[in-house]
């Protein structure tokens, strides 16, 4: 293996390690960092009774564009802006990445003071980030440790039949976890306002359910998916792909726009729709497979999805006036022969990595 | 069947459809009735910011004297107490007694009111019942009809292992739905206190468990239960026993302060402390099965269990310094034969009427 190593820090140990947070080194951000609940909880109060509105953008850290976007989001639409910073056990499956998910805390931070300064000078009309909450596993699971088995005892919230599809099928500990962090998360924080990532897109379909199923009093708000300039869209796990795959990593996107665009053109059935994506995974497959294990990368689609967005059921007919999600996954092998001196991303190109990207196909007028 | 008519009402109808609500009456009220989730919102913000506070007390109707007690209890902490009405059909097992369970919406108002009166006469060191939360189905479940199905889909919370023990080895659905209502509940009232009598024990575990591992931002505090004169635990569905069976009925008290003597005697094993209460139930059966149909009351013990206080575990040898909880369940069985103007209960005592009750064994000195 010859690939050229990348300069991210995994700081699995530092992140869930209180004590190796500086203390003196946090008194000087312009935010309030957080590790537990009761004193974030009297600086929402004193927000609450002065009439300031919070925003609550939940994350895993790795920061990207995707994420900051989300935050000027709610900057403009909140006096005050919470973003969580937790790497949450219970949605990784047991064979998942989550030992090897990035942890990059100084630079995660080191992202939002810089957007702070950003916000402060763009003129007073925004809001700014006022806190990070970055908790311990321990306080997010009190009582029992975090199970990431299916039959796994703990305190959950379960949204079905809308977590068993799509992503669900695949990762089916998946939205039970997201949905039970992001309950506590809300709990704690009693945002005004929440903030997902359209990129995410079935998760803030189960999000939006679990809002209104337990009567939650917070606005879901959904941000656009931030895409690099080729297309490809923003992923805490894009690190992982090192630049073969990266390139080749597109097919999602462009797979999905060639279905979006026979909607556009009024196609409706599923098979006119879905068969233009087909055609541009097949042809790209074709043509790595023809390359040397030194050149190619393979691939596999895991679906390519056209559901109701509301159920996300798939759906035989789009529905013109509704509209539907058109979605996929696609698995990115490992690399079989590396290059001298080849950029083969965070892991020397060894993981799979799981690419997702969906657009929304808007009601027709 | 010779049995007496009872006069309760089975209101299930009225109780479901919101347009036998009288609108004209409620403005009678000395407090305000909420069918929807916006207005109560509203008045409950107008109260935080007022800086009042809230107990609730959640109840599915059929109000008595435990209810009360719980209310008071709630008066005297909280300048408003909101009462929840509301049978929540997800606790209901498929084959359990959703459709028979007491409505008996007017005498609960009336009690209600004239409870306020008395909270009104006391000398104004107590709070008032300000808020009724009556809500029909379709605002508590607004996605999918609730499931009383084990695997049926919905939006749930569940806590497990406590909700798989005691009450829930019989009844596999009743925690999901009990702490779904509850997180529903509390999400839409946001009390600073809520709460729960001591009768239903494991529900305060589960209730208590759920508001640490969500962070919910409320205090649980517990009644003790009410008794009748002879003991019997308080309950709504005491109208279905008849006085036969009401008598007999006692003996699930009468074992559990047997054994709860054994243990302040320093009996701290499982055997010493349970063998007390065995003794009573299978003196009190052989008795009854003695006796003709038309006189004798037959029961099954569910079970009798010894505890841990936060677990629900079974603990072979009581830690002393710990305590643990005593709890039971019989099940009355159907009256075999009835007798001319006999007071059978609501249901003419043909159904089978499930009791519970408990004792905490508090630490020893």
């Amino acid at each position: 293996m010859f690939c050229r190593p990348r300069q991210l820090l995994l700081a699995s140990s530092l992140f869930r390690n209180p004590a190796t947070f500086p203390a003196r080194s946090l008194r000087h951000y312009s935010f309030q960092v957080f590790r537990d609940v009761p004193p974030l909880r009297e600086l929402r109060r004193g927000l609450l009774l002065a009439k300031r509105s919070v925003g609550l953008v939940p994350t895993m850290g790795a920061l990207h564009e995707g994420h900051l976007s989300l935050i000027r989001q709610a900057a403009a639409e909140n006096t005050d802006v919470f973003v969580s910073i937790y790497v949450n056990p219970t949605q990784f499956g047991v064979n998942e990445d989550l030992s090897s998910y990035p942890r990059t805390w100084d630079s995660d931070v080191e992202k939002l003071e810089r957007l702070n300064d950003e916000l402060a000078n763009a003129g007073g009309n925004t809001g700014r980030i006022t806190a990070i909450l970055a908790p311990t596993s321990k306080i997010m699971y009190p009582t029992l440790p975090p199970s990431s088995e299916t039959d796994g005892d703990g305190s959950f919230v379960t949204i079905t039949p809308l977590s068993k599809k799509l992503e669900g099928a695949s990762r089916p500990v998946f939205f039970r976890g997201v949905a039970t962090v992001c309950m506590k998360l809300f709990n704690i924080v009693t945002a005004d306002r929440v903030y997902f990532g359209q990129k995410d897109i079935q998760q803030t379909v189960v999000i939006k359910r679990m809002v209104k199923d337990f009567h939650i009093d917070t606005e879901v708000k959904i941000g656009s998916t931030v895409r690099e300039e080729d297309g490809l869209a923003m992923s805490s796990r894009n690190v992982y792909l090192g630049s073969r795959r990266r390139t080749v990593g597109l097919v999602l996107y462009m797979a999905l726009k060639a279905s979006e665009k026979a909607y556009k053109s009024r196609n409706l059935s599923r098979d006119d729709i879905l068969s233009a994506a087909k055609s541009i995974t097949q042809e790209v497959l074709s043509k790595q497979e023809a390359l040397s294990p030194a050149e190619r990368v393979l691939f596999e689609v895991d679906y390519i999805s056209l559901a109701d967005p509301d159920t996300l059921e798939e759906v035989d007919i789009v529905d013109a006036t509704k509209g539907a999600i058109l979605s996929g996954a696609v698995k990115m092998l490992p690399l079989e022969e590396t290059n001298s001196g080849e950029d083969c991303g965070l892991g020397d190109g060894k993981v799979s990595v799981r690419l997702i990207d969906n657009l929304i196909l808007k009601p027709l007028n």
